[in-house]
C-alpha cells in the first residue's frame, strides 16, 4: 500500500507516518510545513520507503502530482490556528480546510485514488444538546474552523456517494502530543511559554471552566489505524477520545505543579468560552469505535500531564 | 429596511424582489444574470425602490459595495446546475456556492449587515433514515451541490455565533414556477423541452419512479417571508414543502398530457436515481414552518400542473 499523509510534518501527521512505514506502507509526506516541522521527519527521511514532498495543497497541479501512483490519503492537513481573534482574516479555514480538502479530494478522483482518512473534529457538533455527544448526532458548528471541518465532511460524502471513493472520518478530542509547531498553539505551549515569561501570572482565555477531553497523538493514531483496519463501509465516521474531561483550570495547576512553581496567580481574560467560537464543554461518545476493540491508553488527565513532561524535557 | 436580493433575477429571487418591494422595503437586485434574466426584473425596474446590480458574487469588492447600507441580505444565488454529468467541472457548487456564500458573509461583516436569510436544499439530508425528515434530523448529503449548502449552512452558523449575524435557512423542496432560467434545467423544462423535439418518445432520467417534492415559487416566498416574520431566534431553520411527493413517472405523464401528447413512449437510462448524487426519495417534515402559519396553497401535484400550463403558455 501507497500512502500520501498530507500535513504529515505536523505532530500527529510524522507519528502517523511514522507508524504507517513500520505497519509496512510506502509513505510520502506531502506539507507545505507552514506549521509542520521537517525534524519531526529526520528519522524517517534515513527510511527508504518514506519520502517527504514540500508543496502546498492550494497549488492543484501539486497535489495532482502527489496523487499519482497512490493507494490511500491520510488527509490531516488543517488551518492550525483554530482560536479566532478579532482582526484576524475570517478567510484561513475556507481556504487551507475546505478549499485544500476539495483540491484533495479532486486530486483522488482525476488519478483514480479511492480510499481518504480524514482528520476531522468534535468541534463540528458545536454546543450539543447530547453530551457525551454520538456520531449520529447533528452538527452545528459555531466556528469558521468546525464549519470548514463540517464542510470538509459534506465533500468527502459527496466524493463517496458520486465517485465511489471509501472515507474514514475521525472526529478528535483534542490532540496533544510533546511536539510543538510553528503555529497554532494549544492551551499547553501557551500556557508553557506565558509561565517562562511571567512566573508570577497566568493569563487564562475565558473563565477557566471550559471542560473539553485531551488525547495524546500516540492514541489518536492508534484509534486512526483501528477505524482503516476494522470497519468497512462507504463512509466510517467514529468520535475518537477519552472518556472524561478537564477543566482549563485544572490544566493550568498541572501545568504550574509540573513546571514546579507556586503561587502563580490565574488571571481571566472572562466569559464562558477562551474565543468566539469556542466551544464551552465537549466529550464525545466513543462507544462506536471501542467495540471496534480501541481504547485510549490515557484519559485526559493523564494525557495531560505526560504532554506537559513532554514539552519541558524538550524546551 | 433595505434588503440584498442575490440571485435575484432568478425565478425565485425576482418573486422575492418584487414581494420585498410590495412590503415596503427598499430592495437591490444582485445578479451576473449566469442564470437568471434581466427580462424578471422588467416591471420591477420601473420602481423607484428597487435597484438592479449586475455583478458577480466571487468579486469581492463587488459584493462588498453592495452591502453598504443593507439592513438584510436574502442570498438566494448559486449554481442552478445540480445535475452532475461525467466529464462536468467538480467544482462549480464549491465556487458558487460555498466560496460565493463566504464572500457574501464577509461583505456583512465588514459593513455590520446583521441579518441573513438562505435557501438551502432539501437535498442536504441526502438519503434519510426517517422520511418525511424533520430539520433536527442529521444531514448526508451525498451531492456536491449539498454538501456546498450544508456547508454554507454550517458558516452561517458560524457568523452568528462569532458575529451576532442572525440567520435565515430555509431547505426547500423542489421549487418550480412558470419562469424559466438560462441554465440549469428543471425536470419540467426539461421534458417539454424533450417532447418539443421529438413527440413520440421521452428520455426519462433514472428508472422513473424517483419521489420529489415540489412547490411552487409563490408558496416558497410565502414560507421565507413567515420564517422571517415569526422565527427570531439566533439561527432560524426551517424545512418549507409540500406534504406529498410525485413520482417522475407521474410528471412525465402530467407533461404529455397537458401537452396534448398521446401514446409517448417513455425511455428509461435507468438506475434508481437521475443523475450521480440524486437523491432518490424525499419528503420534507414541515410542521416546524406549519406551526408558524404557513401552509402551501398548492401540493405537489397541483404545483407541477400549475407550472406546466404556464410555461407551455409562454413557450
Amino acid at each position: 500500500m501507497r500512502a500520501l499523509v498530507t500535513g504529515g510534518a505536523g505532530c500527529i501527521g510524522s507519528d502517523l507516518a511514522g507508524r504507517l512505514v513500520k505497519d509496512g506502507y510506502e509513505v510520502a509526506v506531502f506539507d507545505n510545513l507552514s506549521s509542520g516541522k521537517q525534524e519531526h521527519l529526520k528519522e524517517l527521511l534515513k527510511n527508504g520507503k518514506f519520502r517527504f514532498i514540500r508543496a502546498d495543497l492550494l497549488n492543484r497541479k501539486q497535489i495532482g502530482d502527489a496523487c499519482k501512483n497512490i493507494d490511500i490519503v491520510f488527509h490531516l492537513a488543517a488551518n492550525s490556528d483554530i482560536k479566532y481573534k478579532e482582526g484576524d482574516p475570517t478567510d484561513e479555514d475556507l481556504r487551507l480546510n475546505t478549499i485544500a480538502t476539495y483540491n484533495v479530494l479532486e486530486a483522488m478522483r482525476v488519478n483514480g485514488v479511492k480510499k481518504i482518512v480524514f482528520t476531522s473534529s468534535s468541534s463540528v457538533y458545536g454546543e450539543a444538546g447530547k453530551i457525551p455527544t454520538p456520531e449520529d448526532y447533528p452538527l452545528r458548528p459555531i466556528s469558521l474552523y468546525a464549519a470548514s471541518k463540517a464542510a470538509c465532511e459534506a465533500m468527502i460524502g459527496a466524493y463517496s456517494s458520486m465517485f465511489g471513493v471509501q472515507g474514514w472520518i475521525l472526529r478528535l478530542a483534542n490532540i496533544i502530543s510533546g511536539k510543538s509547531r510553528k503555529k497554532g498553539k494549544t492551551v499547553l505551549t501557551d500556557f508553557i511559554e506565558k509561565l517562562k515569561q511571567n512566573q508570577g501570572e497566568l493569563e487564562i482565555l475565558g473563565n477557566g471552566r471550559q471542560s473539553k477531553s485531551y488525547l495524546l497523538a500516540d492514541d489518536c493514531i492508534e484509534g486512526i489505524i483501528t477505524a482503516l483496519n476494522k470497519s468497512k463501509v462507504e463512509l466510517n465516521i467514529y468520535n475518537v477520545g477519552p472518556e472524561d474531561f478537564l477543566t482549563v483550570n485544572e490544566i493550568a495547576s498541572i501545568v504550574t505543579e509540573e513546571m514546579g512553581l507556586k503561587n502563580v496567580k490565574f488571571r481571566y481574560t472572562g466569559g464562558d468560552r477562551g474565543w468566539p467560537g469556542d466551544v464551552p464543554r465537549f466529550l464525545l461518545d466513543t462507544r462506536k469505535i471501542r467495540k471496534l476493540g480501541w481504547k485510549p491508553r490515557h484519559n485526559s488527565k493523564e494525557a495531560i500531564r505526560i504532554s506537559i513532561k513532554n514539552l519541558l524535557n524538550k524546551g
